[in-house]
């Protein structure tokens, strides 16, 4: 009998970190929009459905799987705003590529900061062929987990170089301007919205509170911006006033998950919009001039971290990280499942008991 | 700032089947049970919804969420009946418990072997309340991965004491056969289904072909017959002739589910069936009398594997198991989950580089 094992590679949150350095997270930021513009310009290769979401009084946690006909993956992302109160990141996520052909897991990884450089690998694409040309300054609106990936996702793609900060908590923005200069980029912090947008090419709002916002209102809005909606991602919670979005241009990634989820939920179904694998395969234009108004309305598709899931497998077995995790049985004969443990098994007497030296050995293992 | 560190307990495939080892398959069988019965008695607390499915040529994938107020859980699990030309199993399956609260993940855990316990119970209390008094004999139609955990459960919960096998592949009952003796139950070999549950009280049909098959015809189904059907568990894969279901009463675990992927996607819309949970809390009535026949139309629903590994970390706890698996980051500030990574960015000239000592580090370790 043919008996194979399945090998399931482990990344943990460590390992992740310590491979991003290894690469240097501006390559990685890079590497990670090619797979993600590669697999885009695949889409109808994809099944794709909306996550599978599970609200409860403080957040949400969701499912996220996808498919083409090689390979199966699926996210695993809470969103607990509060969570920061009790020392806890407000997002936290791992994910799982399997082989469509057998079913076999063959890597589980971390994916909370595997998904900080993916939505900000994401955005960065969607600026590169939304903004206009030789943009040089965006405003920051939301200081959190993301916001240094955003910085930095923005001056490797697109040479962005000066970010305008703002954000209600000021030691976030202290953070976050900490960790930019240090990066060698330049920064400015505002008092409010209004002010640190004034004058950038792109706008990026990444806020946490799981509530209708309105972080973006129709006044502070010029010609030719770009938005960069990253925040509003789920029922209930928004940051471009609607208005907002009747100013320009709005570009989704997937939009029967966006209508429910993103900003168009604030919108009438036929709310017209257009979804970024068009723009990236040109079947559909971009920006109409320079004065156009474009947004991006962002809430995270499943496609992305398949691409994101790909790119870790890829950078794993460039940097020869081999660790595996013992997550499905090995068997020598797959319908002898019970073999597993027969050997702990035994009749007496007509009952079954079990080897008291197995209790032993477990009851002191680690 | 408060920081907290999430802890995931780690249960491997190994793990999993020395615990089972050490608290015995019998106990484990009925302590698996006690959990199913408590939580399908408080079935209108959680919040429901059918499994994800990705289907492809050769099988299927599936997410199978659920939570209550407190805990979320979801199993990974695929469908692959060739699998076993590949020396791979059929099925393969792992599982996440998560904190509502917070979104935390708290148990990762092999679902290969558990899933098939949890099967086998959820069999076997339906059975206890569906079934004749006094139940002796069982036939067991499909002697794949499965059967022995059905075997152990019946014996174990129901009292059965004698099983008629047979399978078109006589590989599969020869194990079986060998596996029960061994456990000291009484077995008989046939060579058809029809000869099989001549005279059983019980039939569990538990087959791995994804075809319409009609293991059971009408011709075969004896009064007071019940019906344990858990092989046809998705579209496209059933067990029973349809006429069979018209000849008893038919329960499910969660009816929306069970239309499209049981018995009952060979049955009109307002076909009359049973939930489970009904049953188990006094709601509904079960069999009407010794020779009516009934049908479990069972596919494996999500709140079964709620319990599987609320029980699976129960028993962990209870053996002292603490092995972990870092799949969430350890952030002192939350807010700053760049800083995982900014002890290896460095800016050079605008540029950033990466530490190269870093680099030769990862690239040796396995």
């Amino acid at each position: 009998m043919l008996a194979n094992k399945i090998h399931t590679r482990f990344l943990s949150a460590e390992r992740a970190a310590r491979m991003i350095m290894c690469q240097g997270l501006a390559t990685s930021l890079e590497r990670m929009a090619n797979y993600l513009v590669e697999d885009y310009r695949r889409w109808p290769e994809f099944d794709k459905t909306p996550r599978i979401a599970a609200h409860s009084v403080d957040g949400v946690i969701e499912l996220m799987p996808i498919a083409d006909h090689r390979l199966y993956a699926f996210k695993y992302v809470n969103g607990h705003p509060k969570n920061h109160r009790l020392g806890l990141s407000t997002v936290m996520a791992f994910g799982v590529l399997a082989d469509v052909e057998s079913g076999a897991p063959t890597l589980i990884s971390e994916l909370t900061l595997t998904t900080a450089l993916r939505t900000a690998a994401m955005s960065a694409v969607a600026a590169r062929v939304l903004a206009r040309p030789n943009c040089q300054r965006m405003a920051l609106i939301g200081n959190g987990a993301q916001s240094e990936f955003q910085a930095m996702a923005f001056n490797r793609l697109l040479g962005i170089d000066e970010f305008h900060l703002f954000d209600t908590d000021p030691d976030a923005t202290e953070k976050l301007q900490r960790n930019l200069t240090r990066m060698g980029l330049k920064t400015c912090r505002f008092d409010n919205t209004h002010e640190a947008v004034c004058g950038c090419d792109i706008v990026t709002t990444a806020t946490a509170d799981k509530t209708n916002a309105t972080i973006l209102l129709p006044d502070m809005i010029e010609a030719g911006m770009h938005i960069n909606a990253i925040g509003g991602d789920c029922p209930g919670k928004t940051e471009l006033h609607r208005d907002v979005l009747e100013m320009g241009k709005v570009f989704v990634e997937y939009e029967p998950q966006t209508r429910i989820e993103g900003e168009l939920q604030q919108m009438p179904s036929e709310f017209p919009v257009v979804e970024l694998w068009q723009l990236l395969t040109g079947q559909a234009g971009g920006r109409g001039g320079a004065d156009e108004v474009t947004i991006f309305d962002s809430v995270g598709f499943a496609l992305e971290d398949y691409s994101a899931l790909r790119f870790m497998r890829d950078l794993a077995i460039e940097l020869g990280v081999e660790e595996e995790i013992a997550l499905i049985p090995d068997l020598s004969d797959p319908k002898n499942l019970f073999g597993l443990i027969a050997g702990g098994v035994r009749p007496v007497r007509g009952k079954l008991f079990t080897l008291s030296d197995e209790m032993g050995d477990l009851s002191h293992a680690a």
